[in-house]
């Protein structure tokens, strides 16, 4: 008897003692996060009718939303990135995929990349005319190519070779953007038509300035970011801005966050942005949110460039931040709600 | 008599006087500095002829000679940095301009940056095939148009914009890329057709990260990088390497320093090389030499990445750091002498 008494206890002990190592080595429940842009610019109150304000709130809830589900469902912060954007690509309503603005010569010449926080893979393609959702070719290229961007018809072949369907560039048209480009060509020939320089930043900023984005974190601490645009109205010579430039428009690493930006492409570059961004926190130990305002408030500033940055760091501390008159962007908040702003 | 001697000796303290202050607000006679490469790879001793050795020795004294010869006329690192590459790229024996490695179409798809110090102004060109000098068309789409980085035919309609002469493709022609290319086409066929993602590494090393660059330190204290590269032979799908990314393959800003790359370009791409060796010398105040190490040495060889890069600071220490077996490389000594070194 006092012996399986004894027998008993020892299980007992046994069961007791690997419960509690199950459950120290069990994964801490990891907070999730997430934060959209659609575009950064002169956006005023003033210049939004109500509709069209609801349309914009009402898209960026469903890609917000469309993220969320992906992580809450334990899905990588990876998918969650391409899924939100590319219910932004289907948009009309954003300078991406459908809706993107039209180059100079009347075609619509698309940028995208995203970038995985755990391996530092990247993938990115430029220049591509017939692809209805470039983030998702972006994602290719990084996972099944050896390379990081790829261009032109160059690109679009490898998007065949891989299974992905070309479109009919006529997918791409939308009257609203088809009208800003005769606009622009109105006021090119008006006077500025012999200056190129001053051709190349004609347009309103709101046209300019449109990119779509998405960074993430997901359940095991991973992060990933992603952008995706039109580029520029009347855009010419092959121009390719900041949005497909891995270090400038994107940028994630595990060791400190995730990046996507949204505006004036030719700053981002020259100051590398997102890279930036990454290097303030991991060498001078700056939050999230005090290197995004470094970067954008004051070095961009110095330089003259406009445009924000969606970021989130390992911890899912989250930042928003532009110099413009206002970013579309959504968040989740720390109870896993979206909030949408527009304006400053 | 008393009178005008006072009158004389008052001048001459005047004199002095005027003397020695023109004499403190007088530039100081800085030290202007150069570096160039020709690329990194597997370049071993063995196999380099002691005529080919001599070739390359040559064009490479001869190259950084040009520079220098600019910046001791007061020319600017940007001058200096140009007319280096002009004669590397005018080279067969280089990966650049004349004897461009040639893509998978049998073409040649020429890329180029350049970036100066003090404005932190910057101009590329991608995937250009009728250029002679692609690193002086870069420096015309810094200079020219409001944007960084222009591609393929549209940077050519922008080069004729600006009197540039387009030259035919077969200038671009050497026997030995073309035999390259056939090589490579032989080696894909025999068993690595199916498989793309090995397709893309199946280059030799020299073949792969053939590049040339240069960077300079002119006497106002200002630097300038630039580099210039036909990429990987047998290359597909409209890819693009580091050297047209500002931020991976060039950087130079005044506050630290100014860089060129050349290597396994994704992987340069990924980390942001340039740009990271510059922040940091910016956030965690590294020498030239330590910050190019701490990328090189730990980062891309943690990564997988292989390759090299040249940096000069502002005070003119200059850095050629890589860990492939050899790099083309020479620089100008304290006594303004050129050293060229090629091995290990």
């Amino acid at each position: 008897m006092r012996r399986s008494l004894c027998l008993v206890f020892c299980l007992c002990l046994l069961w007791v003692g690997s419960t509690a190592h199950a459950h120290r080595n069990q994964p801490q429940s990891r907070r999730i996060g997430m934060v959209i842009h659609g575009g950064a610019g002169t956006i005023l109150k003033s210049s939004l009718t109500p509709e069209m304000e609801k349309a914009y709130r009402d898209k960026l809830t469903e890609s917000l939303l469309a993220g969320k589900s992906v992580l809450e469902n334990h899905g990588s912060s990876l998918d969650a990135v391409e899924a939100a954007i590319r219910i932004l690509e289907d948009s009309p309503l954003f300078n991406a995929g459908k809706g993107a603005v039209f180059t100079a010569d009347g075609t619509n010449s698309l940028d995208a990349s995203v970038m995985e926080g755990k391996s530092l893979k990247a993938g990115a393609v430029a220049g591509v005319g017939h692809i209805k959702n470039p983030i998702s070719l972006a994602r290719i290229v990084m996972e099944k190519s050896p390379h990081v961007l790829l261009t032109g018809k160059g690109a679009e072949t490898f998007a065949q070779l891989n299974g992905v369907k070309l479109v009919n560039p006529k997918y791409f048209f939308t009257e609203r953007r088809w009208e800003e480009l005769q606009h622009e060509k109105e006021l090119e020939k008006k006077g500025l038509k012999e200056n190129m320089r001053a051709a190349g930043f004609s347009s309103p900023e709101d046209r300019k300035y449109g990119t779509v984005g998405a960074v993430a974190l997901d359940e095991t601490g991973s992060l990933a970011a992603g952008t995706s645009t039109g580029g520029m109205t009347n855009k010419k010579w092959g121009r390719i801005g900041d949005s497909p430039i891995i270090g400038a428009g994107t940028y994630a690493n595990n060791q400190t966050c995730a990046v996507s930006a949204t505006g004036h492409g030719e700053y981002f570059i020259r100051l590398g942005v997102a890279r930036d961004i990454a290097a303030l926190m991991e060498y001078q130990k700056l939050s999230v949110k005090e290197a995004t305002e470094t970067v954008i408030l004051k070095k961009l500033e110095a330089l003259g460039g406009k445009g924000g940055v969606i970021a989130i760091d390992r911890n899912g501390n989250i930042a928003m931040t532009f110099n413009s008159e206002g970013m579309y962007r959504a968040y989740l908040n720390p109870e896993g709600q979206p909030v949408v702003e527009i304006f400053r």
